[in-house]
């Protein structure tokens, strides 16, 4: 099996899962202090699908601290399968999270403009967490990527 | 390279170029036949996704027809690459569009009750239309982590 960049077992992963965590993590924290957050469903949604994140990439930055720190390679058939499958899953619920909650922003910014009317629903707030699920998620679709194409050359 | 069920060229492949059109067009017809929706960003953006979606699953499923009729191999390096990049592009926008869609039904029927309140809307077309928009992302996720396998095999 190819090394490749962002692989498990690497400095390139590591960096790319603590990234995904961060970036998680953000998306929660600005969301869950936006006020009105629990009157939509897609926000709500967008907590437990980043919180979800945090969770998987945590526990894979873990797996690659030990890999690096005890140089073991994390290059059996098995484990690549589960990391890609897992991977892709929360990679498409990041980005559905993320679609949903730029759906409801569009329709309240552009559509209705009623950011405008109503400031004191905190839009920036709400806009900021759902671009860093943006970014969140094209970190795990690169993790994502990768372990799908690893899985190829077994 | 090895011969995937849904790979370039093979009979399952065509059915899947086939149901990914069938879909997408069948979502353009229901969102476009409903009234409103151009007030909607999200549900223009659907059927501007969809509309693209049919182009690439259509010139596809002529490329594979093509295969078929003459019995060539499209298991070109280029030519699989092409496909693979192609084909996450369009399953990364037809699951963008079809989850924006669904947030913003999901205000609409769950968090405000506005399409019980207004039925003029028309809510069960933007339903039906998500819904399909949902099924061709499936249809073409498929094709993509197939293309995504083939390409690491290479």
């Amino acid at each position: 099996m190819k090394k490749l960049f962002g692989g498990p077992g690497t400095v390139s992963g590591l960096i790319l899962r603590i990234g995904q965590c961060l970036f998680a993590s953000a998306s929660i924290g600005t969301m869950a202090s936006s006020s009105y957050f629990s009157s939509f469903t897609a926000f709500c949604y967008l907590i437990a699908s980043m919180g979800l994140q945090v969770l998987w990439s945590l526990g894979l930055a873990c797996l690659d601290v030990y890999a690096l720190r005890l140089k073991r390679r994390l290059h059996n058939p098995i484990l690549v399968s589960l990391f890609a499958v897992g991977d892709w899953v929360t990679a498409t619920l990041s980005l559905a999270a993320a679609c949903s909650s730029a759906g409801v922003l569009e329709l309240y910014i552009r559509d209705f403009e009623l950011c405008k009317a109503h400031p004191e629903l905190g839009c920036d707030g709400f806009q900021i967490s759902t671009g860093l699920a943006f970014i969140t998620w094209s970190l795990v679709a690169i993790s994502s990527l990768v372990m799908i194409r690893m899985l190829g050359s077994i």
